[in-house]
């Protein structure tokens, strides 16, 4: 995104031409303080534009830099699904052909990712191949990206999947209707505590409580190498309340925002949780399967620590 | 509630009127498989009419039954407030005067129950008594009755308070932002589990991760002594999807109805979960406060069993 914004930039003047850069970088980076891709893919595509200084061949530069970006996410994209295919593959094998219930949390298909998404592109490979599955889908209050998203997602994709309130997953754990968690994540520390979508922590407690698997799929690139502690070192975004107050969806054919409580009541919007390492069964980058654990991360990771 | 149906009904044929009855209260009680409250009442109401065969005097007994059983009740809420709000006080006092941050779920206030509610009897109480305190306030959905009747009782009664979205108490917890989680009871087993609002459990579960006190407030005509296994014995109402995939709220000046997910996509709606009684650190009925153990209730409601 970040390489497509400035090859899209108009740039002006080329004496300030690093201030602008820097300026637009540290912009991007602060609209999502808790994620860490978006900072990671900023710094990449600033450094690779460092030693060019034309404002021609920096907007060409800064689009080749995006699309390799792109094409190295798919690519990863792809490969956490053939290594989350194993685990439905198992799943299913295990209930003798019996569908897969599989819960998910917030929208990481590629709406949000790229192709395949992280959560769903296991799901897909898995719905291809004919295991039959079924995904509750938590409507992910408050912007519904469940709902709105991943419902559609799926949907289009032709696999079965229900809608629940954020509410839900609890009750079909305790009732043993969930085989699985699958949950993406904005950033994951060294440590194998994992930033997602508010209310992911809730489901992870769910999945402990009840002896699901619970794991997270994301790139690499989601891996904050520098911390361990998400609790204590990962700020957590906050949103307009308003997002809380309001909900839009569709009536008579158009968009329309309902306001479903009194006039004057404030609201708070925290966009993310973290997930602790110990109720995570597993991490699936693109490398494979790991433990959430500082020890798998640095095992798998090696290259990253040095 | 069932009192004053049976004395608004017109009731047309003496020979069959204990059919009539019967058949009614059947339909009453079926009407909410999850909460044991009503068909405590309307087995009570029931009996005290068993006497009784001239309508007119039917109607008169059933009035005056009912009108018992909420005088009855409003004082079993003063009670749960009374013995709550020492909970309260003392939290204050180990704040050092420092707001009180309570979260609670749903609405367990005068709107659902009776003057002073049973969650919201303490918390009333304590703001009364002038404690600082907060209240965040879960929207529950698919019906949002947080947002639209536990927002609104409290901003009536001037008690500070901030809306949040379900998936948002996790968090909060874990940045101690909550001191106490109150919560109300739709039916309590013998052995201490609560059957509550869909979402509780994962209330719960948090709360006992972040070793923040969990409470369930009600009186002891929620308790059903009949059963011990929340999970297995107690069948879990299921709503209306049309709940989920439509949420209405104020526009325009006028209550509208708008969809939020896609127009194919189906939908689940479970009224409530269990929170097993290991994960409550006490129950608050109108007797006091104790441990949610079978031994426990036994104790302090040794009276009912027999």
């Amino acid at each position: 995104a970040f390489g497509i914004y400035l090859a899209t930039l108009e740039i002006t003047s080329q004496t300030n031409i690093r201030e602008h850069l820097s300026n637009a970088a540290r912009y991007l980076i602060s609209c999502r303080p808790t994620a860490v891709n978006l900072s990671w893919a900023v710094n990449y595509v600033l450094e690779k534009l460092n030693s060019n200084l034309s404002s021609k061949s920096l907007s060409e530069t800064a689009l080749s830099v995006a699309t390799e970006i792109c094409e190295q996410e798919k690519g990863y994209c792809k490969q956490i699904g053939e290594h989350g295919l194993k685990l439905i593959e198992s799943l299913s094998e295990k209930k003798n052909g019996e569908p897969v219930n599989i819960l998910t949390h917030c929208n990481a298909g590629w709406l949000a990712t790229i192709d395949y998404g992280t959560v769903t592109a296991p799901v897909y490979l898995a719905h291809d191949k004919g295991i039959p599955l079924h995904v509750w889908v938590d409507e992910t209050r408050p912007r519904n990206q469940g709902a709105k998203l991943t419902a559609w997602e799926l949907g289009q994709h032709g696999v079965p999947h229900t809608l629940i309130p954020d509410n839900t997953g609890g009750h079909l754990m305790q009732q043993k209707m969930v085989d699985i968690v699958l949950t993406g994540s904005d950033r994951t520390t060294r440590g194998g505590d994992v930033a997602n979508k508010i209310g992911t922590y809730l489901k992870a407690l769910a999945a402990y409580d009840n002896n699901v698997p619970f794991y997270s799929l994301f790139p690499s690139t989601s891996i904050d190498f520098g911390i361990v502690d998400g609790v204590k070192e990962i700020t957590i975004e906050e949103r307009d309340p308003e997002e809380v107050t309001n909900i839009s969806g569709l009536a008579d054919g158009r968009i329309q925002s309902v306001r479903v409580c009194p006039e004057n009541t404030s609201a708070a919007n925290y966009g993310f949780d973290i997930t602790p390492a110990r109720l995570i069964t597993g991490l699936i980058t693109e490398r494979g399967i790991c433990r959430a654990t500082e020890k798998a991360i640095k095992e798998m990771f090696s290259d990253k620590f040095k």
